[in-house]
């Protein structure tokens, strides 16, 4: 049987794991709903918000490859297949249709803001076994929170 | 209520409507199943093989993206919601775990033959009231047919 | 006398001519109006509509080219003179001086609904007699369908 | 009413105004000649000069840009649509149809003699009220005229 | 035996490999014939010639391996050997040795038309079959018109 | 004692590099304020506001190193650092904390509109003695003009 | 009132937001001393010592921009205004005028000392409470701290 | 006699140097190891694995560089002297002649392997008493876990 | 008549001439035979084949222009027609049809070692008459000995 | 008789030829002996000295490439031949053979101080009857006056 | 006294440099006349020789730099000072003035004629005692025969 | 038993043997030895000679890898480990610890003398039987005499 053989211990593994496999489908999911806002966007803000939504379908993308590739380096095999995801993502549906631009903006404030949430407590369970593993959460935790804010000071002011 | 102007008749655009919606979901799936075959092959070919499949994401999530703005862009919602995805795709579910090369080669011999199948039929279906939609079809088969055809030529011989 | 020769029978060289030359005049006019609503848009949005309408600008020069040296492959005499362009134009004559930003998009709105609507029926006409320039119209009518959607968008929501 | 607050006094603006609109034209019109005769030249000189003409038009639209911003800046609306540039243009109209190649650089030869002609007439009226913009037209002055003096070198020797 | 799977019946196959098999020989010389002119023109349009004669170079390379592995694709193997492109090529034998400038262009104006023709025969047969097939042929022929153009507009005016 | 050789006499240098050194502290300061800005601004223009700042920004720092370079190559050390910068720079203090969208364009109106001013005057002087140092107030006097027409036109219409 | 939704809990954000004002304020100063040491450094290895500066430049203007966004990003309004700079930075006055070359490496070395020494204090400080704050310090201290050495090696030996 | 002046004390110096030490001469040794891999591997998978091997000189020789330099900021003087990193590197040496690709991919899975396992343990003995040299180790051990996957991946399946 | 100047005299013209003649048949047909394996290759290595093909094919491309420009620059037309190139080969035809990898790795290894073989003794006997005609044999034997290693060492191990 | 048209009249001509003509042989001379320079320069600051002696070179060939296009431009003949440049350049012959580093920085302060103080007479005397070329000197003696402020810092201090 | 340690015996040295500093001179003037000629061509082919000229100014500058690195790297000082490259070089003085396109390319057959010629003595002599330095003069008349050729061709036919 | 197909008899094949591992162990041995004095360099020319140094080590990686893919192409196996460099080196041992400036230049000048010395009499021996393997040794003596010069030019004068 396949295994990558890896330093370390198995309970650091089943920690370290589960946190990667969350965060991957959070990951994904976050894509795909700023793609879907990205073409289902109206209103006067429209080039403004169709941009700003593919840079974060950039980020999310890159960081989901990054979080697979660390879970095979340790021995576990990812799963990104569309109904893990849509199982077990920790994004409330994208709503059905066109959305107004405020409508847009906060759909994603709500999806940063839960996946920020979920993955900041697996970054501290992670830190606790693995700090090569928790610096990727912190990379990508970084990233979120910085597109996070820019939604929120759209929506605000 | 919000409406894009279109010269398109409105039988034309039902039938233009669900043969985009359809290749839409095809092609996400398409992208994620390739991903996650990337993540998940080993063997003998595994570095060949880890790199090709990266040329399927790229080719199926540019296609994606051109696909779905040609709908908002005849005044059609796109839909590529995970759930959406899963439950609409051409594509039978990817293997779970580990997949051996040739494995891997043969998912995605099968995954690009299900969804060239479906989509010729929806370009013959498109060709008949919209050139310029067809020409979408087309450009996207073309693509998935080489691809098609490399990964078949791996397996055999 | 200078002529090319082209495969093509002459009944077939007329109607694509006629149609080139038409979308020509179009092109060229649309890269006008462009321009003129890029320099003269005022208001909140004044940056965001600033660089999408160059855009436009740089999709009908692109297209202009294009659709003049298909006229003059086939032995056809290409005329994009500006006073020929102010004549034959599909588009009604932009306002003029400064337009406040959602009256420039609605220049937009009608400037390339204008177009589009024209040269669908040339397309049609041509898609019967030469698939070669067929497809040129394909590839034009399909970009400026997206900049009309884009446009739509903005005004709407 | 919308108005740019400008430091200059206003009859210096007059001044400023007439030239930059004037040199609008002249570029805008300038290019469009240009484009034809690049797309109509025939000869054995055929490449070189359809090559060297495409030279001529990214110039005469980096500078009509710059112009028609220049004249916004100083709240001065810029008129840069197809009719305008028809009946205000310093270039005589360009020969219909096909040119022979020396015909084709005698028609450049011709309009950059105009352009430049008048626009050292604009430049000298600017110099006296406005250096920032007389700059500008320095800048296009200086390319036309090396412009100017490439064609008289080919249709000479 | 291998075989790659396709959707297409087999009379379908038929009439598109052998379309395919002959546009590859085609265009395989037509590289080889603007090669041998590159090298052998001279006369005082040398270097405009010489140039020009790389760009069709390059876009029969291209063309080529889009046809070659289109056939792939659909399960033909594609014969591009020296042998066969010297049998069945539709232009006729380049001269001999060093050739004048205008005899050069004038080798190229016969072998683009011959090409061009024979294809459109091709392409007419193909578009009756197979939309995807195609509209590799309406790119390719679309490409040598142009350059037909080009040639002939050289030894005219 | 450490003295560049200039060929210019000495009072003409006093006035030259009261001139540039008075520029230098203003250039940083801009590009201080529209950072400030930049970070600080809020609401449904942020994304647009934000990168248009970064403009700013650039062009700022990019005059401050020429203006800097000029007076050290006629001998005249300038001084560029964060007290001289506070205590001499034309602009208004910008606000503490968040600033509204349309507020943020207001400071920019006003920060710009206050280094214009006195730099035009600055301008003139060096004007009267070194033409070549007038040219280097010349083109960043341009520039800045075109950044205050831009953040003007977006606080009107 | 305007608020970004943060889940740090309130002590743990005036820690942080402490310490990114502090870094922001001498990140900010040491871009403007490295500036005004690259311009008045003079002596054999002016050339040398002229460009190295500027790499701590591009250094400083970087991390700055990440430290403030940081902040932002935390709901932390950020401060780098220049009498902000000049009153709360940790680095002492940079000389007036003209430096000699082993001076100006003088200035840098100190300049960077005192910088990386108050910084390591806040990186000790946030670590303890937010690991995404504290990767930021770890990330500008480590090239600070390759730019200190750099300095003292050249006054050394 | 010449030291940089380092913030850290004494004993801290001491764990982090021979840390850095231990690692440059494991990096320096990976590097030569998979050159002599690249040049010396045979059988099918040739190609493949001789790309691949250049990732890891190329991954090696990166991270070397910034031990190095880390090392030499921290005063201490670096040693990648060919004797020394015979006599003190982790790697088994590298077996002589051709290998046949598998066995090339074991020798790089051992390798990797002992590297890894190695410098975890000093990663955790730095980790107690710097953070940033700490993190130099996190991001060159993620690295060569990730290498080390790829090549295991290779050997089973 | 046409004819170069050139300083060499007719003997070792005529010995350069034959030898320069014979590589370019030579080095052109290689480049067919490489792009007709690139398209008929099938099997397990089929994906790393076909790239290894290309870059064959560029080569050889590369290396017969250079040859051929050295023909003429020496006044002797090089002659790289389809039908000469098929008679005067030192490439044994290449197989029909579908090739399995192995098969397609030794047409290369055949095909390279045909090349190299003949032309070693061009290259000796032009290195007693001409250097610099030589250096031109050395840089394509050095380049084209390379891949006859490459693809050996794929069918060994 | 060949003649380019040009709009300024003969006395205006004769002022700014000799101006121009002037300059050429300066700027090429200039170029001549910074590469001399860049060849024989030793000495501890060898490296940083030949890499800015460089910068000259390339600064010189760009603006002798302007000057000279310039008189071309206005149907005056350049003339910018090596026995010319000996006769008529402004700068000292360079001396002969090696030159120890501060000797070599001496050279180029003197020769680009002569070169600036006989080119600001002539910028003087042509800008009072061309502001159009007037400009061409601006730009080139703006850039030779920071390259000779960098010489004089070097050998300063 | 300044002295490259060299393991080339005295003699050798001798050969070396006279014919380094004959090719130096060589190609500076030849860089020279072909500039010359780039700013005084008239006539129909002004464009393609005006680009044609500025080919050859680059490689004789390339090659030039080549040349006096070699000599420098051997301990001989380069001498490529205005007067010596007059009164030593190998090409007969260019025209004055104006030169229509015919007798351009004919002053540029002569000058690479009379270089290549000089030259290949010089290769011969050089190539009996250092094959290093004779693989410079290889590499420089390959180069200049080309050109040769190409400017040959255009006068003939 | 593997082995490359030669045309190259037996015992030229030894001699070529025995030059290019020397050559190897010599050139990897050049590129441990600058990397060790790029970290280790101290004193006021630090960062000057820190910049040089990494162009050496670029220099002999580069060469090193064509030295051992070229015994690889001749059916010979390069030995790269880090032992053998260390016994078989021509260089000898680099000091210990950090170097002065000067010391590091005449570290580098007595390495490359030493290289360049021994691989020219390997050069010699290899001419007489492989000019192809002849014209590698040429290519990289010629780069390191090229460094030799410069590092020998730093400590002169």
């Amino acid at each position: 049987m396949y295994a990558v053989k890896s330093t370390l211990p198995d309970d650091t593994l089943k920690v370290v794991g589960e946190a990667l496999q969350g965060a991957l489908a959070d990951l994904i999911d976050l894509s795909l709903v700023a793609k879907q806002t990205h073409w289902n966007v109206i209103g006067p803000r429209f080039r403004s918000v169709h941009l700003q939504l593919d840079d974060v379908v950039n980020s999310a993308r890159a960081h989901s490859d990054t979080v697979a590739e660390r879970a095979a380096a340790l021995g576990l095999s990812p799963d990104g297949r569309a109904a893990t995801v849509a199982h077990t993502t920790s994004i409330k549906t994208a709503p059905e249709s066109w959305q107004k631009d405020d409508q847009a903006v906060q759909t994603l404030v709500d999806a940063l803001g839960a996946v920020v949430e979920r993955n900041r407590e697996r970054m501290d369970a992670v830190g606790k076994v693995d700090s090569v593993t928790e610096d990727i959460f912190i990379q990508f935790v970084k990233d979120l929170e910085k597109h996070h804010w820019m939604f929120q000071a759209e929506n605000n002011g």
